[in-house]
């Protein structure tokens, strides 16, 4: 058993080796994604929903595009002209969905544990594509990916998480991942865009740059500008002043990662964006080959690989 | 002949025999749709299009579903985000779209007639999926499909369809359906949400719910939260002091049935949808078949069934 | 080498050779999109993203349609509901897809040079489907199809192209393509709204309809409403007077075309819209298999064309 279940509702939900597992299959997908015909039938005739109820590109298209080269046909829900608008509960909507048996539904909510209840509510697999500030393993996987093919392992790396951690699903599901995977992780910001219970998930926590030279990876959350007006931070000025990373940071050894959209001149520099260090595009392209892994695993599961191809 | 012609506008389209080739057809659709590769190559390379200019999820992704299922190449229109903003005429879009030779265009407008205008303006089968308080010929078949398989036949059953009649293209499509199939119909609703003319459809109208326990089943419409400004109802809470219904109006022999989106608290008590008498999701179920069997008996008609499979 | 490069941004980017090479195997296309099963499979397996920044029916449901009768898995990104709303800028977003290797990426933003911004930015395709007053190039290669299949040759043809030139991408596109293709061609329209350098792109500018009866053909452009708040145009009504097209400007040889979608009673009478003359429909017919020989051409290239079949 390698710590795969029906669902993948949170990080916690898999144990190293299903972590593994996925991303081997990842680079098999990845293979396929590099052919001219991108596709394979794994899942022919099976229904994948996509329930968006927030704004989305990368992710949506992403997941899109992952059930598309899995032949799989897709339906996708978003907030804006669907029921959503007439005051149909999240719970109704899953339910109606439900009924016409889809394999997956993947579900994008502003609210912490959304993923969680539709899991309880429909007898598809569930992959949670962003919940609140919760979690968004996805993300996380495909950054694992992205530095497993650089680093070859993750054992005793160090990474650096840079910025508000608070409110970031993405450092979560990072944290938990990172840490399964054997690395130290530090997160860095300002105190008050830092949880108070992060050193029980096994992090060093910096108010400050200081020490960044001895990371492996830093890795750049991006700054949602309305934390600025509720206070959290002084000013966007001394936020760039303190916490912005720039190239002159980053030496010739370490890596620079960020989930995007980019907030160019805000969090990055763009002489960092546009550095050799940077991963950023190789974090997206990931995201097809993780995601289809994802889908695979939950709805394939265990045969070998040679039935992919 | 049996009653099918080249569009779906109306319920009065369709004879008895016309409905019952659809629901047998939907009974082998819905065997696909239990399977793990829920698809047959019947629209392969046919073009359908859904054109919808009002809020929807059940009805766009059921539709959207049955045609992909069906293998045809699907193109939605929504009025958001198209040329529908720009103030191009129905016409125009029907114009546009019929352009492209669809075998289908599946329409939704809040606007009464709309369906049978676009059948004067394309080449394509036109489906109803709602005109505005007309009909919506659709969910009336998949309702009949639902209660044909609880009840063997409707032939003498007693049905009972409660809330805002007037507004209701549900009701109106479902009571055409319904009396064509043999059943006894009775509306029941505030007298200022009972159309004047009900009684000439063939059906027998109630002020209150008394007498409901003689139903064999018990179809409640949603209440539109406009109609208490609109000042058709007193208050909300009267309402549903007077139509709400609840467990404690079923006995253990009748059905509940209602097409969604409920408002849970409203015209139905939460201890209702939740019963063992609700076939809610079995109506959303049946939406994909019966979708899928409408497409299906008017854009490839009379083939024997084993054509399908 | 017959002038088809890897991008389609301005007609200028085609040659003669090229332009018919686009239209011969549009012809073709044009064939499959007769038959019942409208489908090749020439880009089974590769992606197409279609990113549509402003409002728009028929170009993207037309694009949308071309690639999908090609076998593609296509993706679409509308500004509305996606991550362009978080501020994510156009360079982002196209790295962002991009990452998802790509065959095409089709654009469409308000802002001139849109498109050739994009072509920097990826290894894809990329195909301008409007970017601002600038370019369309798809609708001048459709409308060049609709002539030729009238007309046979477009040597020595006369075109008038009427109303608001200035800010017409369409009549930029045509006034090149049909230059191109050894058409004659006037440009007619209140000074205002001709720009000044027009003579230079080989065309006769005309500031009244005196004159009409010598064209073969009538292009009467979209009058956007919004000029006239902008005071290029006195006012709707002297617009109409002096400007609309009417039946009884056009003789029983002369052809009409207009891009779409038409404001009735403004550029076009009612009569003029719904007269034989009219080749409205036919442009809009030519979209899907204008627009799959422009893939076709970029994506796949030389093969003959019994691969196509």
């Amino acid at each position: 058993m390698s710590g795969i279940g029906r669902h993948l509702l949170s990080i916690e939900d898999l144990d190293r080796a299903g972590i593994e597992r996925i991303l081997d299959r990842a680079e098999s997908f990845a293979e396929v994604s590099g052919r001219e015909i991108k596709k394979v039938p794994a899942l022919r005739g099976r229904t994948v929903v996509n329930l968006f109820y927030e704004a989305s590109t990368r992710t949506s298209s992403s997941f899109e595009l992952a059930a598309k080269r899995l032949s799989a046909d897709v339906v996708s829900v978003r907030s804006i002209g669907s029921s959503v608008e007439k005051g149909e509960s999240l719970k109704d909507t899953v339910q109606t969905l439900s009924a016409y048996d889809p394999a997956a539904i993947v579900i994008r909510s502003p609210h912490v544990g959304a993923a969680a209840l539709v899991a309880g509510w429909t007898a598809a697999s569930v992959i949670n594509a962003g919940d609140g500030k919760h979690e968004h393993p996805t993300q996380a996987l495909l950054d694992v990916f992205t530095l497993r093919r650089r680093l070859g392992s993750l054992e005793g790396a160090s990474i650096w998480i840079v910025g508000d951690v608070l409110h970031s699903r993405v450092a979560r599901s990072n944290i938990l991942a990172l840490r399964r995977m054997g690395a130290r992780v530090t997160v860095c910001g300002p105190p008050t865009l830092l949880p108070r219970e992060i050193e029980a998930l096994g992090c060093e926590a910096k108010p400050s740059l200081e020490g960044l030279s001895q990371a492996d990876v830093v890795y750049v959350l991006r700054m949602q500008q309305e934390r600025m007006r509720e206070a959290f931070v002084p000013s966007l000025r001394e936020y760039v002043q303190r916490y912005q990373i720039t190239s002159t940071h980053l030496d010739a050894r370490q890596l620079l990662m960020h989930p995007g959209p980019v907030n160019r001149g805000v969090e990055l520099s763009a002489d960092a964006i546009d550095s050799p260090r940077a991963l950023i595009s190789d974090q997206v392209k990931a995201g097809v080959a993780v995601r289809m892994a994802v889908l695979y695993e939950l709805l394939v599961g265990s045969p070998v690989l040679e039935a992919v191809a």
